[in-house]
C-alpha cells in the first residue's frame, strides 16, 4: 500500500487524499458487512434513545455530559494572590477557529469582579476636549462593528524558554490563546466625540477589578481597530472576559486589552502601570528589556496529535492545528514530521481573515519509528514563524513573554507523545 | 439641532454620523462635568467590587447573573408531543452575527436523545458501491472544513401569514434563526469513499430520535455545500443541535439538516418521509401544496427597536437588525421609517459571506409622531425580499412555511412598538 502514496515531505507526510483512500482503512476504522447492503436492509441495534421521547427544549442550553472532560485547566490557586492565575482553553478538543464562551482562556491579576452594569462607568478624560463619562446603556445606543479575532497572553508558552522540555500537553502548554467574534465600538469613535487634544499621545486604560490593572496603548493603534468591546460571540461578554465592557486590542498581547474597562485617559506619555514595568516586558539575552513589545508574533499549533496523546498503531494520521499573527492573515501553514528537515504545505480548512484563528490539516503515514511532528506560519507581511533555536539566540533563556517558536512534538517507537526540543 | 441634519430617507432616517454629534446628547446619554477634568482628576465613587479580589477562574464559564434575561423562549409544554416543539433565540439581545451555543434556537419533534457517541453509528447505503459504517471517533479522523452559516427553521415567522397581527416580540415571533461556525466532514467526502451508483438521485437522512426524524437531500445538493457537522462554534455540537453529529444542509429549510445523524441512505426518488409530506410544504392560495421548496429566502430583520419595546422620549435611535439569504451572501439591507415611502442604506456592521447573518445598523430622529419601521435585504444573487402583500398575493393566508416578507414594527406616539400590517 504504502508504495502507492503520494510523499509530500519526509518521514511521511502525504497527500491528503490518502487519508480517505488508504487511511482510515489501515486504521480499521470503516466497517462494511454484507448485512448494510442496500438489498438486505439494514440489521442494527436500535438503541435505547431512539426508543423514546427526550427531554424538551432548555432556557439556556449545556454541553452533552459526555463531553465533560472539556474543560478550562487551572492552576492551583495561591493564597497570596486571591483571584489571580490563569485558565487555558482545552485546545485539543476543539475544532474549527471559534472558542466557546465557556471555554475561553482566562488571566485575572485579581479575580473576576461581580459588576453591576447599572452601576458601572466609563470615563474618558485626560488630554480631550470634553470629558465624557458613559453609563452601559449610553454605550449600547453606538454604531458597532464586529470582528473575529485572535486573543493571546504574552505569557503563553512560555515555559520553552526554560533549558528543559517540561511534559506539557497543548492546554498545559499553550492554552491562553483563543478566538471569538467580539462586537463593540470603535474606540476611534468615542475619541473623536471627546476630541483628542494635538499633545496626546497614549491612552492609559484602566479596569475596575481590585487590581485596577492598567495599560497604556499609543494613540495610533487605539484610532486604528483597537474598540470597547462589549459582546462576545453574540452574548453580553462574559464576566471573566471584562463584563460589562473591555478593551480590544486586536493582535496585541492579552494583557492590554484592558477587562472591566472603566477609565481612559489621554497622556502624553506611556504611564508606567506595574504592567509594563515589574512585568510584561522582553529580557533579552544580554539582560535589557524591552518594553511595549506589544504585536503577537506569527505561531502555529499542532493540537492533534499533540503531548501526552498516543498513537495507537501505525497507519495513517491527520495532524490538525491552528495558527494566527498579530500581523495580519495567516497566508500558509507547513508541516514537517522530521525535526524541520523537510516540509509540506497544510490545508487550510478555515477562512482566513485578519488576525484570526485558522485551522489547518494535514495527512500523516506513521510507520511505527521515531518522529518530531513540527508546524511553521507564515502571515500576510510575510512574518515566517521562527525555530526555537533562533528565539533563543536573541533572547537567551531568562525571557518569559512572546514565545512564538516552533513547537516539536516527538514521537516514539511507542506512539508516546512528548514535549522537545529539536 | 434637526435643521442641520442629514437626512437620508423619510421620517427620521439620518446620517449615522448624527448617532453621534446630536444623537446622544439629545437623549441625555454623555456626562461631563467640571470634576472630570485632566487638573481635576477623577472624584467617582469606588465601586465595591474594585475594593476587593473577586473569585479566580474556573473550568467552564457561565454569563453573568445580570444578563439572566438573556434567555431561549419556548412554548406551553404539549402532553401528546412529548419532546416536541421549539424555543426561540433572543434576538433582541444578542449583537454581533454569531448565535453562542447555549441560545441557538431549538425544534425538537420527539425531544432530545441522550447519545453515548461511543454506542452511536453512522451507516451509509442503498444505492452505493460499498455499504459503510462509521463510529464517532472513525469521523473525527477526517479532513474537515469550517464554515459560519445561518439556520433557520422554515416555520419561523409563520405568524405573519395570520389575517391579524400577533402582538409578539421578535423572539416571539422571530427567534427560529440563529448563526454558528460548523465544523464538519463534506458529505461528498464520504459519498466518494462509499461510491455513488448512476441511479441515485436522492440520500435519505434519518436521526437517532425518538421521531426517527427524515428528510430527503438531493444528491446534487448533497454533492455541493452539505456536511457531516460535529462542531458547533469550536466545541462539539450540543445536544439539542444533533450530538453527536447532524447533518448540516446551508441556506436551506432547518428541517433538511438532520440532528443526531444515523443513517445517509442513496435513492432513486425522494422518500416521502412525514417531514415532507404532512409537514414542511407550502400551501399556495388556490390549495395546492408545493414540495421540496428548500432555499431560505432573502430576509432582514430590525431586533431593534423591535416589537413590545417603547421608545422613552424623543430623539436620535440606533436601528439594528439581522440579514441573511440560503441564496448567498447579503449586498445590501435598507431601512424605511414611513412604511416603505422612502428607503436608505443601511451600514453592514460584520463580514459579509455565504449563507451566514450579517448585522445593519442606521441611525434614526423619532420627532415622536407615528412611524412604521421596516427592512429589506438583497442577497449576491438579486433577489429582494419582498413585502408581505407580495408574498400573500401568491400564497394566500393557509400557508404557513417560508415567510420572508417585510417585518413592520408600528410606532406610536407614546412611543409603543408593536406588530404592524402596513
Amino acid at each position: 500500500m504504502s508504495d502507492k502514496l503520494d510523499r509530500v515531505a519526509g518521514n511521511g507526510l502525504i497527500n491528503r487524499r490518502h487519508l480517505l483512500k488508504v487511511g482510515l482503512g489501515g486504521l480499521g476504522s470503516v466497517l462494511a458487512t454484507n448485512a448494510l447492503s442496500a438489498d438486505a436492509g439494514l440489521k442494527l441495534q436500535i438503541p435505547q434513545w431512539s426508543q423514546q421521547p427526550g427531554p424538551g427544549t432548555s432556557a439556556y442550553g449545556s454541553p452533552s455530559p459526555f463531553t465533560g472532560q472539556i474543560q478550562r485547566m487551572a492552576g492551583t490557586p495561591n493564597p497570596i494572590y486571591p483571584g489571580g492565575g490563569a485558565s487555558r482553553s482545552p485546545l485539543q478538543h476543539l475544532q474549527g477557529t471559534i472558542t466557546p464562551n465557556s471555554l475561553h482562556f482566562e488571566r485575572h491579576h485579581s479575580g473576576v469582579p461581580a459588576i453591576n452594569p447599572a452601576q458601572h462607568k466609563l470615563v474618558i478624560n485626560g488630554l480631550v476636549d470634553q470629558p465624557l463619562m458613559f453609563s452601559y446603556e449610553d454605550l449600547l445606543k453606538y454604531p458597532m462593528v464586529s470582528k473575529t479575532y485572535f486573543l493571546e497572553c504574552s505569557g503563553n508558552s512560555g515555559t520553552l524558554f526554560g533549558d528543559t522540555p517540561v511534559d506539557g500537553s497543548v492546554q498545559s502548554m499553550h492554552g491562553l490563546v483563543s478566538c471569538a467574534q467580539w462586537t463593540g465600538i470603535l474606540l476611534s469613535t468615542l475619541l473623536d466625540e471627546a476630541g483628542i487634544k494635538t499633545q496626546a499621545k497614549w491612552v492609559a486604560a484602566v479596569g475596575a477589578d481590585g487590581a485596577s490593572m492598567g495599560r497604556s496603548v499609543p494613540l495610533d493603534k487605539a484610532l486604528d481597530d483597537v474598540m470597547i468591546a462589549l459582546y462576545q460571540n453574540g452574548e453580553p461578554i462574559r464576566p471573566e472576559q471584562g463584563y460589562p465592557m473591555r478593551l480590544f486590542v486586536p493582535g496585541w498581547e492579552g494583557n492590554i486589552s484592558v477587562k472591566w474597562l472603566t477609565q481612559l485617559k489621554l497622556t502624553r506619555q506611556a504611564s508606567q502601570f506595574r504592567d509594563e514595568t515589574s512585568k510584561y516586558t522582553d529580557t533579552m539575552a544580554d539582560r535589557r528589556s524591552l518594553q511595549f513589545t506589544f504585536p503577537m508574533g506569527a505561531k502555529s499549533l499542532i493540537t492533534s496529535p499533540s503531548g501526552q496523546m498516543s498513537l495507537p498503531q501505525k497507519g495513517v494520521y491527520k495532524v490538525t492545528g491552528i495558527a494566527w499573527s498579530g500581523a495580519g492573515s495567516i497566508k500558509k501553514v507547513e508541516v514537517s514530521a522530521d525535526a524541520g528537515r523537510s516540509w509540506a504545505d497544510a490545508t487550510i480548512e478555515s477562512p482566513q481573515s485578519d488576525k484570526a484563528l485558522v485551522r489547518f490539516s494535514i495527512a500523516w503515514q506513521w510507520d511505527g519509528g521515531g518522529a518530531v511532528l513540527q508546524s511553521r506560519a507564515t502571515d500576510s507581511a510575510g512574518n515566517v514563524q521562527p525555530s526555537r533555536n533562533a528565539i533563543l539566540a536573541e533572547r537567551g533563556l531568562i525571557s518569559f513573554y512572546h514565545y512564538h517558536g516552533v513547537q516539536s512534538w516527538g514521537i516514539n517507537s511507542a506512539g508516546e507523545i512528548k514535549n522537545v526540543y529539536a
